[in-house]
């Protein structure tokens, strides 16, 4: 999927919603626990519930770690049911990896040849030789960490360089590496303020904006400050949709509290819908 | 294992030699193709044929993801064998993760619990919170990228930041998020001259250094500019040990090369082999 294709998902389903799929045993409906793969089973739920109005989905790969094996399977699994709707969803593997050359060049074919995912969020701080094994694959995406949503974002990011602060200085740079068919940023929507400044740092790319919902991010500044005649955003939200219930109606929940995010970018949409 | 336990360890086998696990079933000798699962097979050869003369294992998760669930399972076998070898080796989870406290909470789970590996590699970028979840664990450690091995290090590390260049403004700012009994940094080979002076930036802490080998790294002048009293170093050599030899005489291969990378270092023994 390149931009354009992105940007044509986005239109036809009226949304730039991810459901980061966060999945936690500990945290879904008692009810799956009695199927061979709990996780599964609920990943599955929400798909279901949501895709029609879900421009993706965003498997957090700490998640099935934590699980071992079985989490592993689970992943699996759920990359193969996405596989269903091939073209209908974006895929992003947030597993923030990033090593030397030879070794990304692995984490590449983790996620693109073995699981298929669109895409895989990639941490900076190694430099291009850890980033371009995986814009090697034709139609993958890079979605390198920006601006993260968390406290600890102040520590290094806000660093002044000489070049602007790191994080600036990380999505200017980066640009050199990957045209915006290949690359994309995470800005957390915990910096609604600093998004105007930031859409105009790659005003060609897409961002990536975890943090609405359940860590507090503002979704209709981001949405004044960060839109783009493409869109360029993709707005993730997790717990807020996922865990809208915890009883047997989780997915009728999930769809609610999706639909009604939608509905709030609604607003937003003519600004960037004409082709 | 705290830091009294692994300087110990050190002394005991005469050794700081690391070895890296990162096993790759294209380059394995074909002979272990037959077992069902050659790369533990492999893994197990090696550790056999090196464990009175490595102080630990460092399986670099990629290599294993890069094989789906079959890797994930070969990984959960070598951890499984090396528990057997409980106190005598130390174990480094080689993923180079950190997420926002959440996820790095899940990631601390996958790689302390299900797995008991005695460490893991964390990327920096993220900051404090993404760092903490792994230190809640009681005698297990984060090793943190400061200096990395790769050409990449020099786009962000070397950034002047006003506190010093980007790695030593993390080295220098970790420090106050742990006790050298619980954290080290990853510095590369490949920096030989930098090492005096980095042995300064946190002269209490030990240092994980890859790259000496198929990277090129110095090994003579990192010890020369990086021991300490406590020794302070884990060298870590993937590639030309564990391919050392493509034939069916792979392990002893591995086992003298090994052995010719701790006779180098035991020229620099007495420097910090008091008690």
């Amino acid at each position: 999927m390149n931009k354009q294709e992105l940007h044509k998902l986005i239109l036809k389903k009226r949304s730039f919603l991810c459901v980061g799929l966060d999945t936690d045993i500990t945290l879904i409906p008692q009810h799956l626990l009695k199927y061979p793969d709990p996780v599964f089973e609920f990943n599955k739920a929400i798909i279901d519930a949501t895709v029609d109005i879900a421009m993706g989905y965003k498997p957090n790969l700490a998640f099935y770690e934590s699980m071992g094996l079985k989490g592993w399977e689970s992943l699996e699994k759920t990359m193969k049911y996405l596989a269903k709707f091939n073209g209908e969803v974006f895929t992003i593997a947030d597993a923030k990896r990033g090593d030397i050359g030879n070794t990304s060049k692995m984490y590449a074919k983790a996620f693109f040849e073995q699981m298929d995912f669109d895409s895989v969020t990639v941490a900076p701080y190694m430099g291009e030789d850890s980033v371009k094994p995986f814009l090697e694959y034709k139609d993958k995406w890079v979605i390198l960490l920006g601006l993260t949503s968390n406290k600890g974002s102040a520590d290094f990011q806000f660093l002044e360089t000489g070049n602007g602060k790191l994080y600036e200085h990380v999505i200017t740079k980066a640009q050199q590496w990957a045209s915006p068919d290949q690359l994309m940023f995470v800005v957390g929507a915990t910096h609604p303020e600093e998004f105007k400044h930031i859409r105009q740092l790659a005003p060609d790319y897409f961002y990536l904006v975890p943090g609405v919902g359940a860590q507090g991010g503002d979704m209709e500044k981001i949405c004044q400050n960060g839109l783009s005649p493409f869109c360029g955003l993709i707005i993730n939200s997790a717990r807020n949709i996922i865990y809208a219930s915890k009883g047997e109606d989780f997915a009728a929940a999930a769809r609610a509290s999706a639909l009604s995010t939608v509905a709030e970018m609604a607003k937003f949409l003519p600004s960037f819908s004409k082709e």
